[in-house]
């Protein structure tokens, strides 16, 4: 028990310095409140997930429409409309949800409460799942654009994925406001550089035309209304990321309710705007998407002629990209928290950290999507039959769970919300089915497979818990039974951490005793010679091993001790040694790491290591 | 405190099972001298190293001699009729050193007995390394055996040399008697291979003749005195693996002394048979080393045609070759052993396993061979010029000792041990430098580097072992200082866990208390409520935490405990439930474990963990 020294930790110090070197100095509970945002950032925060999508949602409806030939082009624009038309819907219904749940409204608590626990858990799945690959779509889409750019760097894209996702991974571990300050600028820098693209292109059309169609590509299929609905469900990865400021409420400035309202309204007015936009423009320009190269990219390239303006374009396009994937890291966690307060997830995704961050759900996001973008290779194309599912299931629920609410607490003017409910609930429960139905076979199944998973899991997860607080429950608990007690010091030989721990033994227990196991009988002898000189007086019993095992017999003195009548308890002291240095370690016996791990499920033993510092 | 079931750690079971099955059922201490080796099988453990090298030592004198064309192939007998007079030096003086070391006498013992620690631990390193690398040399030269018959396996050679160097590791494992048994067989019909290979080529070879020479090769370079040197310096590994027998005099069955040395005088004997024969054979029938099959292998086909007896040689080479590793099994963890006796090598490998082996020597054997062989992409060549310098190094360590023995005992007829002793010595030493300086820029630099970095560590061992003795030492220590103590229980809530914790620790010490660090003021107002009916009295000290870290306002009380006057002992008792399942410790804090590390490198803190057992 002697003092050791700080100088063979310095390993956890340097981890320590790293820790704060990378996320920061530890922020205390009252700062908890300032960490909030204006409108302004909180439209960068909460939208940027849902407006990046514009970089790919216009490719993925062109690209199933390629199929069956240049000329399905064409229907591209109509079916952004439709889109457009859902995003509408949909962004009119979540402003509703908002003045229902002014303290932020996650889908899982939305379905949670207005229909039931099945309901919740289905929507908290599909909800988990899609912020994983909302990351995952997000960071690969935006090295597409960087490597559209400069295709050198294609081969290395699956590292540029996962080197990003690092990156936002220690921003969102250091706090949320410096997260927002630092992703407010690409959001707006995006919307500027893709209105000015729409309206550059619009306006320089009529003078320059389309150039020649380079891919005269033969139709694979006939156009067919199965086509055109794989393409609307292509193109509705366009809504994702609509219900993250309804879940996030309260990270917004006082009035929050108003703050969060005006910029799902804003946020739907720019959305049309771009991804129409942008739409419409492929269609006009006919771009034809490549394997190599986004569709944006070529349009820039197209209308801006590939100059300083298309960099930017595409630089602006990546940095809201790789960020969009912010919005997940701030919801990812926020849900896991509020799941893991309701006992469905493990307890420690409802820790807050020194940043008074919920690090474990960072730390799981980042793990789980670092690992899609590893399996499917950095592809965007190949994530996205993944992702609408998920969307389009939590959206379902939501709006459901509100005609519900509507028609049980039958607020003022609640016909008319039970209308826009219901609109919403079918629109979306109808997307639903067609994404699910024709992109099943694409990956859709693997999601769906999941989310069934997941909410065993997740029922699991809960019914440990309460069996535990059922096990540990002090109700009808009297006073528990008088237990006599047996105090023992393990010793392989008499030095001064062997005293040392005998002496606190003797504090614990006058009875104290110390047990010696033999291997070889000389050694017994001058251990027994010693200890009449320094033993303290505390007995010694020796007990023989035929087989050179110091578990053996040391198991079974034990449990004969224990089951001696009444309830009795014994406590094994282990005097260990703790060397100065790390190497020291391996040249030292483990034996009371072995013998703590041999005798933790035992009953009625407790193993109390008194640790000697070595000081060099 | 209570019972906990068997089921959740069926994996520890499988394991134990795992390895009953692959080791056998311990031995006890007492059946330890019943484990030895007759004359027989003695030969075939401890010769087969040596033995073996016939099957590459003659193929490493002709890969030399070849660069300066085919002619001079010729000089491969003289050159092994040197070495193979080295050979009956080297032997005859290791009968004298069994005779003055009946118990076994290590290289390593000698040196250091009769000249010092220094001379000691230069041969116990070099002896460490030559056994390792004879695993490595031999088990790529009997896969080479068997790539040279069946040459479609070559590309899988280096996954059946570490596949076989585990199964070595694994009957090493199980005890040496059963080894022996297994090994004695192979030796003896490689000996009886090799001897009609010899006697059959010799006979046929005036009808036959050598067919005509395949390839022509140009020479390199011109013949030199220091190319023949290099090839005989690439012959001398025919002497590895003769101080085996004089290592392991305590392996035979009485009287251990005349076994030894019987086995010692007809090793020799047939040692030179096989190994100049071979050479003279492949002179005779101009065989030219290729790079995917032996000289063994071509001189086989030569004489027997390709027939049945043909994979008869290939197959005893390729089981003495793998067999011979054997040897290295049992010499290494003994010299270990008797290393790690002085307090050299870390204590662990001074401990027998369930089956009176060293077992750590033996896994660290099996761990750096099969790395040996991965890094050397099981290539024998490329081996061999790492292999000879350890081998001279601890033999001329070793004879010069035996002279400085002599010259100090004078037992009878010593001017003619002397004579003896200083004839191997100045032999082995020539060798040595002959090694060193024709194969330095080969390998042999990486060799001598070891051994220098091996003592260093030796050293740094030996001298942590000593400095914990004298730190650990009962002389002049009076007895110790009074400690006075306090017991505390960390609380998180309160349920029948803690319960039982608190009654535990009141029988510590009945001034117990509990702690509990506030990160809620509304849990502590419900914990205190709860405490007045079931917290028996203890009283419960409350820490305020504005980081919402637990350790740091605990530490800080600690600390203030301890500093009281005199010496404080703190106990933090710590309540921790145990799942029922192993999945389910995912599901729980592990705070326990987090502040035990914080508070192990404290001084007068002693961490007990009160285990409470789930039932399911």
């Amino acid at each position: 028990m002697r003092g050791g020294r700080a100088g063979p930790y310095d390993g956890a110090v340097r981890v320590h310095v790293l820790k704060r070197l990378l996320v920061g100095e530890p922020l205390s509970t009252a700062q908890a409140r300032h960490e909030r945002l204006s409108k302004v950032t909180g439209l960068a925060i909460f939208a940027s997930d849902n407006l990046s999508s514009v970089a790919y949602a216009s490719e993925e409806i062109l690209r199933v429409l390629i199929i069956a030939g240049p000329a399905a082009l064409e229907l591209s624009t109509p079916i952004a409309v439709a889109i457009a038309g859902v995003i509408a819907i949909v962004i009119y219904s979540y402003r509703q949800t908002i003045l229902a749940y002014p303290q932020g409204a996650s889908d899982y608590i939305v379905a949670k409460d207005n229909i039931g626990a099945a309901a919740g858990l289905t929507a908290g799945s599909a909800l988990l799942i899609d912020y994983t690959l909302t990351v995952a779509v997000s960071v690969s889409a935006g090295i597409a654009a960087l490597t559209s750019a400069f295709p050198a760097l294609f081969p290395l894209r699956v590292w540029l994925c996962v080197g990003a996702i690092g990156l936002i991974a220690v921003g969102n571990l250091r706090g949320l406001r410096e997260s927002g300050r630092l992703f407010a600028l690409p959001s707006y820098l995006f919307i500027g550089g893709l209105l000015a693209l729409i309206g550059v292109g619009f306006a320089r059309y009529p003078a320059t035309g389309a150039p020649p169609d380079p891919t005269a590509a033969e139709p694979v299929v006939a156009l067919s209304a199965f086509l055109i609905l794989r393409a609307f469900a292509s193109g509705a990865v366009a809504l994702t990321g609509i219900e993250a400021v309804a879940d996030g409420v309260t990270a917004f400035k006082p009035p929050e309710v108003v703050n969060a309202r005006a910029v799902l309204a804003v946020l739907a007015v720019i959305m049309t705007l771009l991804f129409v936009g942008t739409t419409a423009l492929a269609d006009l320009y006919d771009v034809v998407p490549q394997a190599h190269e986004t569709v944006v990219s070529q349009l820039a390239r197209q209308v801006f002629g590939g100059g300083l303006i298309y960099y930017y374009i595409q630089g602006v396009s990546m940095l809201i990209l790789v960020l969009a994937a912010n919005t997940a890291f701030a919801d990812f966690p926020r849900l896991a928290f509020f799941m893991a307060r309701d006992g469905y997830l493990p307890r420690q995704f409802s820790n807050r950290g020194d940043r008074l961050v919920f690090s474990n759900g960072v730390v799981m996001l980042t793990v789980v999507a670092a690992s899609l973008i590893v399996i499917f290779d950095g592809d965007t194309h190949a994530l996205i039959p993944l992702y609408a599912v998920g969307v389009f299931t939590s959206f379902t629920l939501s709006q459901a769970s509100m005609v519900r609410r509507w028609l049980r607490l039958r607020p003022p003017r609640w016909p008319w919300r039970v209308a826009i409910s219901t609109l919403g609930a079918t629109t979306t429960g109808t997307v639903l089915v067609v994404v699910a139905a024709t992109k099943f076979l694409d990956g859709a199944w693997i999601v769906i497979a999941l989310i069934a998973i997941l909410i065993m899991t997740l029922v699991a997860i809960r019914r440990h818990y309460e069996d535990v607080a059922g096990q540990l429950s002090l109700d009808g608990y009297g006073s528990p039974e008088e237990i006599s007690h047996t105090v023992l010091v393990l010793v392989g030989d008499l030095h001064r951490g062997v005293v040392e721990a005998l002496q606190y033994a003797r504090t614990l227990s006058p009875g104290a005793k110390a047990v010696y196991v033999e291997t070889d009988p000389e050694r017994t002898r001058r251990l027994e010679e010693k200890w009449g000189r320094h033993g303290l007086g505390v007995p010694l019993v020796v007990l023989n091993s035929p087989y050179r095992s110091l578990l053996g017999p040391l198991l079974e003195y034990v449990q004969h001790l224990t089951e001696r009548p009444g309830k009795h308890v014994v406590t094994m002291v282990i005097p260990e040694f703790i060397p100065a240095r790390w190497w020291q370690h391996l040249l030292h016996n483990q034996t009371a790491l072995l013998i703590k791990g041999a005798l933790l499920f035992r009953r009625n033993v407790i193993v109390t290591d008194v640790p000697y510092h070595l000081k060099h």
